[in-house]
């Protein structure tokens, strides 16, 4: 496994490959659902790229990307394991010098949910995303459903702007008891990954009562909204039933849709979706 | 001369070219000056791709994008007797679907001179660019000097965004009176046409000034202003000694500068720069 620091170097490695590449993106602090875009990466491609990189454009001046939690040396290792070909450890001096000013701006999708409640967040992912594929030139991408509307986002830019990768989305990864996996897990306290449990509760809710039948949107979410407030621990961010592609706000379930929402757990942001079909 | 009018078919054809791709993106209604851009790429590449795309994301709601001239046929003409192997022809609606909403934002370099007094129209560039170089995956791109702002917006997302092309800027071709070859220039009666000769009189009058010394660009700035104010059909956008990479304008020429200018000629705005050494 080769672990690249500098653009051009990169670069120069991408140039000797044949075949496709599978390219995974991440910042680092590795868990269950990032192997499992780098094996399904692994099955589709003859060689695998991933990425860590704390982007800090997408990170508010309020968020953690001080304490956003890193460990490479573990992170390489479990990517060694998986049996990974390379991997990009960009730095910021290179990513962003002091004269850097252009931006991938994706708007209507981003400007809900998660890009409501974090202005430039999404900012910050496309333009991130945007010169890894520029440098790796991956013929596949792949991203967690975990991040549902990053996805939607991705896929917009991608098409908008004919960019020639495939984005390859692959299911989210739970703990036993239903925990979507995510770096920011590590922040909860016993009693709060206990109480963590609650998002996945309310999305299994709102799937049943898709299943049951139910087409009233705004049902869903007032169901939805009182189990999460049976739970002392939690404060609700947002309750989402939308599109699943342009994340608009659905009144009734006649299209593909999701349930999304993003709940606090004391000081612990967490968010978590799940496709209702 | 391959003619190509849909996206999959500029695709497939790229995939199965070997060697550098040289192109010239341009909206048309070719002139001298596009044709440099042409032969430049000639000798400098295997394979040169013209793009003929008059972009409607670049002009502002009251500008000229209706009576923007065209001439497909003409153009296709000058083209195959320069030798060009590919010319893109795209439409709106696979250029800009009605979901489309992905934008290439540069900021700084956009926000002065031609971006102060048409808002968006970088924008619209910059966004039109960073797709047509996705499509067709240049080795190099060819520019003209002409449009010194775009130049410099185009470097800078090149740079910034880690696009794997060279950008390649081509001098401005003249007419004999030293009228800067614009498409635009169509527009000119034959008074105004001749009045028009002010703009390459006032840049070679800031190029001298330069030359025998003055190092005062405000001083500059306002001979050039004089001059023009002594043509009675021309109406000043903008005078300006600028940061040939910035286009901060310049207090002391002690950096690499452009004098550059727009002037209204009748209802026609001209613009033309001068690199001052």
């Amino acid at each position: 496994m080769r672990v690249v620091k500098t653009i051009p170097d990169i670069r120069a490695l991408r140039q000797k490959l044949n075949g496709t590449v599978g390219f995974v993106p991440t910042m680092g602090f590795l868990h269950e659902g990032h192997l499992a875009l780098v094996k399904r990466a692994k099955v589709e491609n003859p060689t695998v790229i991933v990425s860590i990189y704390v982007n800090p454009k997408q990170f508010g001046p309020k968020e953690d990307f001080g304490a956003y939690p890193r460990d490479l040396n573990r992170d390489l290792e479990l990517l060694r394991r998986d049996g990974v070909d390379i991997v990009f450890v960009p730095s910021d001096d290179e990513m962003y010098p002091p004269e850097f000013s252009s931006w991938v701006d994706v708007e209507r999708v981003t400007e809900r949910l998660e890009g409501a409640i974090r202005p430039g967040h999404f900012r910050g992912v496309a333009t991130v995303v945007a010169k890894l594929f520029n440098i790796i030139q991956p013929s596949r991408a792949y991203f967690g459903q975990k991040d549902a509307q990053q996805v939607a986002v991705i896929k917009r830019m991608v098409a908008d702007l004919n960019m020639g990768t495939e984005v390859v989305v692959v299911p989210t990864v739970r703990e036993g008891d239903g925990l979507a996996m995510s770096s920011r897990n590590i922040y909860l306290n016993p009693r709060e990954r206990q109480a963590a449990t609650i998002l996945f509760k309310v999305l299994t809710l709102a799937r049943q009562l898709r299943q049951s039948g139910e087409k009233d949107a705004e049902k869903i979410r007032r169901q939805m909204t009182s189990l999460i407030q049976e739970e002392p621990l939690a404060q609700i961010d947002y309750v989402s039933i939308a599109h699943a592609e342009t994340l608009e706000e659905l009144n009734s379930l006649d299209r593909p849709a999701v349930a999304s929402l993003a709940v606090r757990i004391g000081k612990t942001r967490l968010i978590d979706n799940m496709p209702l079909e």
